[in-house]
């Protein structure tokens, strides 16, 4: 696989741990860096993620890949003024949402240089000093509407993804937006709100320091994640964010009045039909 | 610290576990296991746990030390007879809730044998075959009403946690019941309601599987868990559930509101707020 120059616009989390593999799996013949943040400008390059940093208009015509890795609000806003500028460059956004992305650049006369995808990795933490070795790996890479990107970007953006150990999907951006408000999105609010349950009603946080079991740990991990990152996703994927949403608080009603109702058979009913769960994620 | 004949009774999860633990620790002279389910004897003997099955009779009299890993509906009804039989016996009892433990222990003549303990570990995982190795290491071992137990029990308990790798508190039951309904028992019902909510709506569990991040597998871990050992957690700490469920539900209509509203800078807000359980879980 041929060496390409690659932007990485925005070097936290998401492009800090891709420029780490791009990197490790030798698939960068120079690494760019662009951000807006000049702290994460300093820290991506004292920690050896980029090779040199630019400016997105400079980034854009020097290199032959640009990753898009900043808030899905971001990559809205900039994404058609960079596509005004490519020529036969390959742009790779690694957004959370996908539907209004694909409109704003379906009309497009460069759309084909877009390759559409979400690397299904993650972690709570943000900014370039979250970035780690090894992500990405073992997990899905879904690519969105993949025929409407010309056929060499689609090519080169499916082996860069198998080169850093992940497997492909290909999924329409409607169907996406859908499944992700379902397997990432509800966690999310799931886990903000029972951390604010707590800290709103276990005033003692000595106690929730000394008490908290790994299952709690667990369960509130992702509450730790960024409002700059999941605001947008919220936003822009907010009607299915809300139809999850509703059924999720009509669940716990119904673990609420099996409480209120001392109606165990039924608690025990819901709690198998959770257990099912099992099945899918091992 | 004097090695001692213990009786496992329960020798799933937390009770292998913990077995696994004494022997490893050289705290047992010989470890005998009483479980009513004749499938977990036979294989609580082929793993190793325990030396030799028992009845609970013959164990009670046969030892120096009986723990106490069984569902805390079974603790309750067991408790009373084993405390009528013992003489200088330990019993040490580690369900999950301790409230109504206290009050079915609290006026016998034997009241000072028993130590009520809760050790803050567990996976979502039951029966022998989930025991491991290394289990309650580094997690927080609670004893509640620990005046009312006589000198020598609590002085060997507290030895035998601190020698597994635990750190000790001690706490008044009714308070106990109340904290770990934030830092426990809400974690259990959220995960649940998330598996039902995505098992209901995504039929298409494929997707699912395929998608599921980090992120939602760890929310929706405990889900997992077993209905035989936390119904009856549920139904012992039926009020404090239910205050801190409505508490989570109030929280989760706050982001359904942001939602509805488009009211973004109430929901970024609410995603800050809950960012300060980094203060308290790392």
């Amino acid at each position: 696989m041929e060496r390409k120059r690659i932007a990485i616009v925005g070097v936290g989390l998401i492009g800090g741990s891709l420029a780490i593999q791009l990197n490790e799996k030798g698939l960068a013949s120079k690494l760019i860096g662009v951000d807006s943040n000049r702290d994460h400008q300093k820290k991506a390059l004292e920690l050896g993620l980029v090779d040199e940093i630019m400016e997105l208009d400079e980034a854009t015509s020097n290199t032959d890949v640009i990753v898009l890795a900043i808030p899905v609000d971001a990559i809205i806003k900039l994404l058609p003024s960079i596509l005004d500028k490519v020529d036969k460059q390959i742009v790779i956004d690694l957004g959370s949402t996908k539907e209004q992305l694909i409109n704003v650049s379906k009309d497009h006369q460069r759309r084909g240089r877009l390759v559409a995808s979400h690397p299904m990795w993650g972690t709570e933490y943000s900014g370039p000093q979250a970035a780690v070795h090894g992500a990405f790996e073992n997990t899905a890479a879904i690519i969105c509407n993949a025929n409407d990107s010309d056929a060499d970007a689609l090519e080169w953006t499916k082996n860069m993804f198998r080169k850093i150990g992940m497997h492909l999907l290909e999924m329409d951006a409607v169907a996406h937006d859908l499944h992700v408000a379902y397997v990432s999105h509800i966690s999310h609010i799931t886990s903000f709100a029972l951390a604010n349950t707590v800290l709103e009603k276990e005033r003692e946080e000595d106690a929730i320091f000394e008490l908290a079991s790994a299952g709690f740990a667990s369960t509130v991990r992702l509450a730790k994640s960024n409002p700059a990152m999941w605001v947008p996703i919220f936003m822009q994927n907010r009607e299915n964010v809300l139809d999850v949403l509703n059924e999720h608080i009509s669940q716990l009603r119904k673990f609420k009045s099996c409480l209120e109702k001392e109606n165990y058979e039924y608690l025990k009913e819901l709690i198998e039909g959770a257990n099912k769960i099992k099945r899918i994620i091992k």
